[in-house]
């Protein structure tokens, strides 16, 4: 971590999905960019719970943090003498948070981190979980810059990059994970150029990656993600960086659909293939890929853009929003507490000794 | 091809994009599919070129044959006492018809052989132009039953096949190239499940691939073009079906863009790749796919699905057009003229001894 001091982070990562002033919750409405730059203003915690309900805000980590600061707007309605009687008071707007995106596990282990605060705080406990939600973010924001870190220093100088959905400052605190390593290779002098797949069908790669990417200066450029094998052959791509929705204890990993189709893609070309996401995306109880349950949502996605129709009526369609990357495939897995090169069982248990 | 004759071909092909009646020419017009089915009748040459150009009707056979019956119309206007004062009569028109898309082999094609129909003909020139019109619509349509059929006797009972794409009834006379093949499976009972992907940029095959195959009660279902890799994974597919732009004399293969990447896929996954094409497709005075040049087409088509903008202004996007498959991922091109297994420079040969 060297020349992590050397680094001007800031210059790389202007854009700020969720802003704390101190009374209000700021949200940078998703929904709606990249065409406009609007925000949402949560006063209360209802309106947090809506605001991630309804994509206002996303991306695992972005929600968890929302929640945090949907519980400090919460105990604005609540008196309590010391913490334990907050947390009663609480435990119904918690519950709504909870329920606001059922799957998302980050949103689970925020609210759990702000509960525990309260466990036994005394009659600062107001006081305790602003600071707690402050630190959730912050810790989110310093576990990117270090995965960032770590996964640019692999990287040679005049590396092109192709990355997949988005995993940026949108979607995290700020920085993000697969796009942390991205701003890190720019910051640091050696990435040169950078792919963002569109990623069909819900087109985060074109309507979040490349607008956040353009805010920065990072020029990326906007590939169809069917064009990625060619882009390899024709020389364009060094790395590949992704992002992970789950790490099994074998290294094979979660991701969103089209993951797979670029590690092969990689391996056929001789191409690395990196895993970026925090440690807490490790299960170490999911021995592999075969026991992850891939989510098949609605053919309608697959069968419009957007609110338009590009199918015909009564047609089926397909739709897995994940696939599974089998660890042969990729090159190497970054988290904040290390790196796991050519990840297998061994090699994860040297980072991960135990569930975590 | 003993089994041809028990295949009830018109089961499995009811869409025309091309019909002649004797006095005007009816074209779906495939700019609206799939949500209304509409004709533009042409009766005139003039009227035939701005619908090609229009793209109305698409497919290099299609706008071939399109062409054919346009030099028929313009016809119309001519007096002649035999083919060779006709040719010159008709050389302006059929000029705006060639131009009418400059880059289709097969529509220069298919002039030259009205053209040649002309010369040396007498006073029935007249006739002998609509017989040469209707010679190249039947012949389409029999070369690609005859794939259809070829392609077919290499899958076994129970296949699941993907195409990418549109190759289909409406890209020719009728029956399809890739789509053929498929039609040919489901006919003879090989093929038990059709998936098509989408192919962004365009959606042809969301817009025009399974909406054809529907018309058939073929029960296509459409998937995102980056989840292919993920349905080879979970034993969705047994075979790949893909049309050609170009085959090399090496065999390799340009196709719509995605092509490639399905066949590397395929070759990870153990699955076999067919590319259908006719023979006029094959181009022995190109060595392989490294003499062939890749049309990149204006990053608007990435940009915006349809009419509708998707990513932020300003951002830059790559739009290759085709891709390069190199023979050693194909398992099998299919022409009328018979199957190029394995295919190389010496199995290439012994089907196409010289350009064709």
């Amino acid at each position: 971590m060297d020349n992590q001091t050397a680094i001007d982070f800031e210059l790389y990562d202007r854009v700020r999905p969720i802003r704390w002033d101190g009374q209000a919750l700021h949200l940078l409405d998703q929904r709606v960019l990249p065409f406009r730059e609007e925000q949402v203003v949560c006063t209360d915690s209802d309106a947090v719970a809506h605001a991630i309900t309804e994509l206002v805000v996303r991306g695992a980590p972005a929600i968890g943090i929302s929640a945090a600061y949907g519980v400090v707007l919460a105990a604005n309605a609540v008196e309590a003498a010391n913490g334990d009687s907050a947390l009663k008071a609480l435990e119904p707007a918690m519950q709504r948070l909870h329920d606001a995106r059922p799957t998302a596990v980050n949103l689970a282990w925020a609210l759990n981190r702000m509960g525990d605060t309260l466990h036994g705080a005394g009659a600062d406990w107001r006081e305790q979980l602003v600071a707690m939600a402050d630190r959730i973010a912050k810790d989110d924001l310093l576990a990117n810059r270090r995965m960032g870190v770590l996964g640019a220093q692999m990287m040679q100088p005049g590396t092109r990059v192709l990355t997949h959905c988005n995993t940026g400052s949108l979607a995290t605190a700020g920085f993000g994970t697969a796009l942390g390593v991205i701003r890190a290779g720019c910051a640091m002098g050696r990435i040169d150029k950078v792919y963002a797949g569109e990623t069909r069908p819900w087109l985060q790669g074109a309507r979040l990656t490349v607008w956040e990417l353009a805010q920065d200066g990072l020029n990326p450029t906007l590939i169809a993600d069917s064009a990625a094998a060619h882009l390899m052959k024709t020389g364009g791509v060094d790395w590949v960086v992704a992002g992970a929705d789950r790490i099994c204890a074998n290294g094979d990993t979660a991701n969103k659909i089209g993951t797979y189709s670029l590690a092969i893609a990689a391996k056929h070309h001789g191409i690395g293939f990196m895993v970026v996401a925090p440690a807490s995306t490790v299960d170490m109880n999911t021995p592999n890929g075969d026991a992850i349950e891939i989510e098949e949502r609605l053919p309608t996605e697959l069968l419009s853009v957007g609110s338009v129709r590009t199918a015909a009526e009564g047609v089926a369609a397909w739709n897995p929003v994940f696939d599974v990357t089998p660890a042969e495939l990729i090159t190497a897995i970054v988290t904040e507490k290390g790196v796991v090169h050519a990840p297998s069982v061994a090699t994860m248990r040297e980072l991960f000794p135990q569930d975590v």
